[in-house]
Order: structure tokens, then sequence, then C-alpha cells
């Protein structure tokens, strides 16, 4: 199956996956719940879950165990960019083309719905409908996930890039950024596959982490340089809008070239970090190489 | 030992956990440490934590046990209020007679420290460094307070009140809001006590959580009756706030005296849910008839 025949199925899988796990829109207090559906259901591109389904792919995990964490690190996700978009924050009208949740409800809803969202996360890692992993299991899951989206990761991350604007970043400090923005969740979700396996080894995790490790850094790179090249319509949201804000990206200090050589060579080393993988770990490969390819 | 004396040593001791169990504010990102400790920090009162120890003691838990789930209920009431002061909720400009976090910080800052200090809270729990709890309680724990903190808890109380504001409620919702913006998480503290216990049973946790129910709404009665009552200075925050923002309280729906007594009366049937427990359980009683005589 081509990756982007099998990204289409996962992405139907998460996104029915999501509406069953998430409270209902109809139950009080709606206006709460209605905005925590519009943050989630907005037609992401459910990268972070797709990682999920397919390290656990590669580890011959069942996909039916993989929901759970699935829709857990993509509510992380979806509550960061409603965060991300307040006023206080980067203050944007868009997303995806859409009004942001603060534009479409209120602030106080959007804050709300955030902070919801990012509870709801956590619980949905204490069930297993499944009935197939571990407590010990979960509770590494949960460990993953929550040190993965704090203060010395996501939100670390966005705080690095609040102190950044306006200053002047050199690559590594640049790169720390994202490791922590961004690079955490994507760590996180590999892991999260990773610890769905049965027979989860030190060693067989370490390939997988140098992998989105890479992969990680190789898709923030590329968001900058979409940002650059891409129209506004095609982005959803505001075409220059990093540039606008001052903030520092890579094609800002190395070039638009010097970004796109980055990237190449990270999902080079993507790749090659999932060398002794056999070929159920293929689609990891085809997405690493779809990352740089994509137009938006 | 009386209770403003073991109150006291508790206070003592969730301070000291707190400080050990928070990520220094000295690792990077600085700022952002540094928030999530004023925001911590604070010389709150301590409520839901004595909670915890209380309920633990009640029945015979080492407190060793308790001081990380004291931690984890902390820090997210710590987050609840530094969300609840912003500018876009109830903008508040001091918390227990200092600046709020976004006024000694910044709004966003104050965002994301209170994200943080959720994520932290669940990372807590995924901790035993006393090696006492299975995994299976330590689970429980997450869900306890995951469920209580999001949509059908505490946000979803907060969303109410928003909500409220400007509306006429009758006591039936207001009893309904309290429940949850603040019932939920007094019911969870006793909870993470009674999940630390080994010999849980039931029908002892069914007469704590009759126990806490009843405190939970009798402290916000009192809260009501404080802020039409108590000094600005005493209070730490602006008095009569909750009228100036036209909120819907007790005193303004039932009367001071009719608040007074439902307050009353909510004291009597929490210590009568205690009746089958010796006298273990005797702090607990002494903090239910405290919630009524304190005067902040």
């Amino acid at each position: 199956m081509a990756l982007q025949e099998m990204m289409s199925l996962y992405q139907q899988r998460i996104n029915q996956a999501l509406i069953q796990h998430l409270p209902p829109a109809t139950i009080l207090p709606t206006r709460l719940h209605e905005a925590m559906h519009y943050a989630v259901l907005n037609g992401g591109k459910r990268v972070r879950p797709l990682l999920v389904y397919l390290t656990g792919k590669a580890l011959n995990v069942n996909p039916d165990i993989l929901d759970i964490p699935a829709c857990a690190v993509e509510c992380i996700h979806a509550y960061s960019l409603v965060h991300d978009d307040l006023p206080a924050m980067d203050d944007d009208d868009l997303r995806r083309g859409k009004p942001t949740c603060h534009k479409a409800f209120d602030e106080a809803t959007a804050i709300l719905a955030g902070d919801a969202l990012q509870a709801h996360a956590f619980h949905l890692l204490t069930q297993d409908p499944s009935a197939s992993l571990t407590p010990t299991q979960r509770l590494a899951m949960i460990e993953t996930l929550s040190l993965a989206s704090g203060s010395r990761g996501m939100v670390g991350g966005q705080m690095i890039d609040m102190e950044a604007v306006g200053n002047t970043l050199n690559v590594a400090e640049l790169e720390n950024m994202h490791i922590h923005k961004t690079g955490a969740l994507i760590r996180a979700s590999v892991k999260l596959g990773a610890l769905a396996s049965a027979d989860f080894t030190e060693n067989r995790f370490e390939q997988l982490d140098r992998y989105a490790k890479c992969i990680g850094l190789a898709f923030q790179i590329q968001d900058d340089i979409l940002d650059v090249e891409a129209s506004t319509e095609t982005l959803g949201k505001k075409q220059g809008a990093d540039n606008a804000l001052n903030k520092p990206t890579y094609p800002s200090i190395v070039g638009l070239q010097g970004a796109k050589q980055m990237a190449t060579d990270l999902v080079a080393q993507a790749i090659q970090a999932l060398h002794d993988f056999d070929n159920q770990a293929e689609p990891l490969r085809e997405l690493a190489e779809y990352i740089i390819k994509r137009a938006y």
C-alpha cells in the first residue's frame, strides 16, 4: 500500500477514534465540549497519531491497542495549538483555514478547552478498552507523554519560542527550541507506539528514538521552508507569519538552500537509523521522505 | 495534637515536598520554572494536600507515600488559580496579597506555567520514590485526578462559572457550579489519600466521599461569606470581588444567615459521614469544623 493511501486510512481511523474517545459535545457544559471538539476535529494531518500507529506496525503491535495513545498525543497537540494561538501568545486568527478556537468561541473558552484537553489526554491513557496493556505499560506511557508535554518538553519549547521573538538565535539555539517545542511530542509519539509492544527492547527503542529525533527536526525545518515558499491558501495560515513576527527560522539563519540541505540530511539519517528493521518499518521510512516532499 | 498545630506541620511538610518535587527554578527555561515556583510556593493554605494526608491518616497510611499525590493535587490547584486569574478569565491582579502570576511575569508565561504545572502533576503520579504503591494504585490516582480536573470536573466548573457571570442562578445551579469548580478536586484529594491505603474498601470510600462532598460545598459557601464579610487585607484579594463581577454567590441568593446555616448543616453531615471511623479520623472531623470557623 502506498504511503499516501495508508496515511489516509490512519487519518480516518484516528478521526473516528477521537470522536469516540472525546467527551460528547452534547454533555454539560456544552460550550466547553464543543470547543474541545472544534479544537481536535479540525482536519489536522495527524502526524503524531500516524507515528504511534506506524511505530506499532514496525513492531507488530495490533493497531486496536494504539487508538488510545494516538488519541492522547493528539489531544495534547490540539491543546497546545489552541493555547499557542491565543492573543497573549502568537495571536493567530486562522488555523488550517478556519478561525482559531478563541476566535470561533472566546478567549476564556479557548483557555479552558485547552486545559480540559490536556487533562483528557492523561485520563485516556488510564483507560484500556482493549485490555491488552499492563498497568506498567500504561504508566510508562503517561510518564512519557507528561514529560514530553511539560516544562522540559513542549511547553518549555513554547517558552523558548516566546523569548526568542525579536532576538537573534544561532542554529544551535534554534535547534534547541524545536527539539523541545515540536521534537519532544514527536519522539513521545514514537515511544508510545514502542511501549505498546510486548517485545520492547532498549536497543530497538534507541534506533526508533534516533529516527524520531531526526524527523522531528526535519519536519520543523520543512515547516519553516513552507512558510517562506507556500501561499496563504495552501498553508491555511498567513504566509510569512513567522517572518512577520520576527521569529527566527532556519531559512533566515542558514538560507533557503541551506535549510533544504539540512532537512534532506536529517531524513537520510532517520532512514539509516531504521537499518536493522524489516519491511514492517517501510512506512516509517516512507514517512521520513514524505516530510520534505509535502507542500503543506 | 490540636488541628491548627497539625495543619501547620502538614503545611511545612507539603511545602518541603513541593520544593523537592518541582523542577528546579534554575533549569532552562528558567523564566518558566520561576513562574511555576511562584505559582505554587505562594503561602497557600494547602487544603487539598491536607485532605490527602488526613484521609491517609484515617486509614493508617504512611505519610511518606502521600507526598507525591499531595504535590500532584496542589500543582493542579495552583495551575487552575493561575489560569483563573488571567485577564480573559477573572482578571485578578492580586492573589494571597501578591501580584498574580501574569502580573509578576506576563500573560504568555502565566498560560505556559499553568500548562506545565498540569503536565507536571500527572508526571509526578507516575513516580513513586517510596516504591510503596502498585502500578494499579498509581493508575487509579491518575484516573481520579485527571477526571476531577477536566471538563467534567474542575475545568467544567470554571466554564459554568464564566457562563454564570451576569446571569441569575438558583441554589441548585450554583451548587452544580461549585460541585465541579472546587468540589471535584476536594473529592479527588480525599480519594487520592484513600487509594494509597492497602485496605481500601468501597464502603469506607463511600463514607469518605460523602464527607468530601459536604466539606467541599461548605468550604465554598464559607468563601462566599468571607467575600462579603472580610476585609481586603485579611483576604489577600479584593473584598467583594465576586459581587463586583456580578457573580452569583450563596449570600446573594439565600442571604447571609441562610448561607451560614447551609454551611453549618453541611459540616454536621460531613462529621456524620465519618461515624464508623475511629479516632484516627478525628483530624478530618476537626477540619470540617474549622472550615466554617476560619476567617480567611
